[in-house]
């Protein structure tokens, strides 16, 4: 062991001391302990380092934890659910950071009715602030996959998307007000629920999206709305791509916002969760190119949403826009349907190494996105498996290149495969006026790709904005912003 | 005439020919000429000077005028339709900053019914905004008093509320995409059409609100939304304002999002429009002490909004929550219901000088807002008539003192006991947990009082944001941010 190793080593144990007279020596956990489930993001893609973990109870925790840190100069990875799909979440490799997890800042600060909003602490599970909203009849809309384990901090700090986007807008939209620990350890709080605020510059919009990079998320006031209290569900096969926004235009057009979700799978993504997720049926013969799951809702009690679901169509089956329709009788087969959305996740990671992504181009560019999307991909690598799955309405479709795991065990493996497909996505991306990620962010995984497709003038702009706030650049370092050239 | 006021002159024509060449001779207005429209705000509040009004046709105009000021030190206020409530518009006194009109970006540039969504140049006027949007059987719902002839890039730069923000948001919440020049010139390009986005900051939301201060909006692209085919106007007469709140919070656990307008007014309100605009009629006897309209909408042609209406009212009204309904019968009833909100400046206006404020309070404390600042605004002031309107359910209660003109002729002879009223409401604002601007923005009008209630920290950021964007200070100088202390 050399000089400068122990040195560090001492370093840690000092820094350990400091971080346990703030939180108290349970909340920290130091190098020589298991850091496992901190250090790798959920999908194995990416392992860190970090010199200790830390989980302050509090705001003024958080803020002290970093006063402390940026007195030493030790950089910080705040980390909820640790359920991120880009890497914001892991530590760097020197082990020269601390993970900051806001597990414990986990209380629902007040929920109201009658203002439609509640404010809660960021480590509140998404599901927890969803029950909690139910408990007062109103709806939390943000939905998705991780909502039992992510915690609201995050989804914030990544701008999360999810099903419900369509009607009810991405994160950024619920959040009425913020309060942030900035990196000198200054609270800011905007955290009244205001629901119109035009009272100088909008600081909370900083942060929002900005994946720890500025400042960490403490605690958040959102936006609820009235609960729905009646629904539809139909799944439809379709003969084109552009036939899902052909049928979005026409149920807009009738039932209006009570067009809820709208998402689409490739036939190749619906065959992946056939093979590898059991307890899934599928009540089509998977003779069509795409699906789509319809959703609509409404907050009045009785009101028939199955008569104009059922007429749109039926006209669009007689013009040969849907060449196949079921309308779930029940919940039961309402959940049936969702299930088979639900497991996209699960199919195509047991279908082989997965090169996902989550573009997001203009509606009328989509259907065209799709298509040479496939076709470059399969000719640059010929034996992948391309599926796609996403957000008809939003423009985000995700497309999933699934490489064989015998040939790409890992991430090391396919990182040059990995590489050329990304190209082929982000060019196509870009060539059609969309942005490489929708609703999972940046973090690691995509800041170069970031780098490749944006403005310079615009990545100059996020640069000064980061130098501005976080001098010293201890807030999450590495993430978002793109290697410098 | 002394030397400095000569060579001042000589600047100026210097100055008015590098702008003649960029945008032509006759889109330069010298200081020699007409500049009345353009130095003075539609309220007759403040009154400046320009050393030119320019008015380029295209972005890259824009840029190359930023450019040219730039390099000369020439301050740019930024005017769209001249008509924002707080001063922003209006130049300094000094004459030395050149008035840039935005009217001749005026095209829409394209809109989409698929993509709900249009994209349009900062000069156009509102109302034709609505208009395009009505062209393709689709709703763009910012609407409000001035939208006959404010322009968008206006109502983004101060974030404009109005009469649908309860369903639909404040102008913040509409706006999809950006494009701006910036201090130095530099045209930002985040106009893309997309419904989601997280590829690092949102740059874009730092000019929505910053009301010119940080650069210049050019162009915009706004969501639409399905157009509503069914709507129901009632007029109820309230026994107090939290009876509003409590109709509220029963309208929208039974109709959900389709109430989409909620207009409260003071008795004293409505007394003020009886006395002085003709041709609104009152339908009630003005007994009461608060009157609310309520506008629900449904995009569901045919949707019998009425009869859920009559019921919370009917129940309503045996409980004496409601006093007295007046259901529109007709379309004309419904315009005839209308005018009485609209004709709310006009009337006050009408009535003597007007000391008019624009707070947010959480919704929980709005009931006690109104009751504390009339009482305390009386008792500092006796002789002011205090009447109130405004958008329950957003917190938003505009409050108006309104001084005998013959007293008060103007605000020169108005202005300390403006400031004594201001400070009577922004106490009470700060204390309840609100904000002073909740869709007017600060401009001049209210950068001193952003100063007295706001978080110092919260300022600090945002003169550093400021510093950042715009080191030179030439960004629309003296609005917005509190005068350094």
């Amino acid at each position: 062991m050399n000089h400068v190793m122990s040195l560090s080593l001492a370093e840690d144990a000092s820094l350990v001391d400091e971080l346990a007279a703030i939180t108290g020596r349970q909340h920290v956990i130091p190098a020589d302990d298991d850091h496992e489930p901190y250090v790798v993001d959920w999908r194995g893609r990416y392992r860190g380092r970090a010199a200790a973990v830390v989980k302050p109870a509090s705001t003024a925790e958080v803020a002290e934890v970093v006063r402390l840190c940026a007195r030493h100069g030790v950089a910080i990875v705040p980390q909820g659910g640790n359920t991120g799909m880009c890497g914001a979440a892991t530590p760097g490799a020197d082990g020269r950071s601390v993970v900051l997890r806001l597990d414990r800042l986990n209380r629902i600060r007040s929920v109201s009715a009658l203002a439609n909003s509640i404010t809660v602490e960021a480590g509140c599970i998404l599901q927890t602030i969803q029950e909690a909203a139910a408990g007062v009849d109103r709806l939390f809309p943000l939905s998705l996959g991780a909502e039992g384990s992510c915690q609201i901090g995050g989804n914030i700090a990544t701008n999360a998307g999810g099903t419900a986007v369509l009607r009810y807008g991405n994160t950024r939209e619920l959040v009425l007000g913020l309060e942030v620990v900035l990196p000198d350890g200054t609270v800011l709080d905007r955290l009244h629920a205001l629901r119109k605020n035009s009272s100088g510059y909008d600081l909370k919009q900083l942060f929002i999206g900005a994946e720890g990079t500025l400042g960490i998320v403490t605690a958040a006031s959102l936006k609820l709305f009235p609960r729905p209290r009646a629904s539809a569900l139909a799944m439809v096969a379709l003969p084109e791509i552009e036939a899902a926004l052909e049928l979005m235009g026409r149920l807009r057009g009738t039932v209006g916002d009570r067009l809820a979700s709208l998402e689409a799978m490739s036939r190749g993504q619906i065959e992946v969760i056939a093979e590898h997720v059991p307890d899934v049926s599928i009540p089509f013969a998977l003779d069509a190119p795409w699906y789509l799951l319809i959703e609509l809702t409404d907050t009045l009690a009785g009101t028939d949403l199955r008569a104009p679901l059922e007429e749109v169509l039926g006209a669009a089956f007689e013009e040969g826009l849907v060449v196949d329709a079921v309308i779930a009788e029940s919940g039961a087969q309402a959940e049936a349907l969702w299930k088979i959305r639900h497991s996209v996740s699960e199919g195509s990671k047991r279908a082989g190494y997965v090169v996902s992504h989550d573009s997001v181009v203009p509606l009328e560019n989509q259907a065209l996105f799709a298509r040479n999307v496939e076709r470059r991909i399969l000719e640059e690598v010929p034996d992948a498996r391309v599926v796609m799955h996403g957000h008809i309405g939003d423009g985000n479709i995700h497309v999933l290149a699934i490489l064989d795991a015998a040939c790409f065990p890992d991430a090391a493996m396919a990182a040059p495969v990995a590489l050329r497909i990304n190209s082929v996505v982000d060019d196509e991306t870009a060539a059609l006026g969309g942005v490489i990620s929708a609703e999972h962010g940046i973090g690691l995984s995509n800041r170069a790709r970031l780098g490749r497709v944006t403005n310079p003038a615009e990545i100059a702009l996020m640069r000064r904005i980061k130098a501005l706030l976080d001098p010293a650049g201890l807030m999450n370092p590495g993430k978002v912003l793109p290697p410098e050239a």
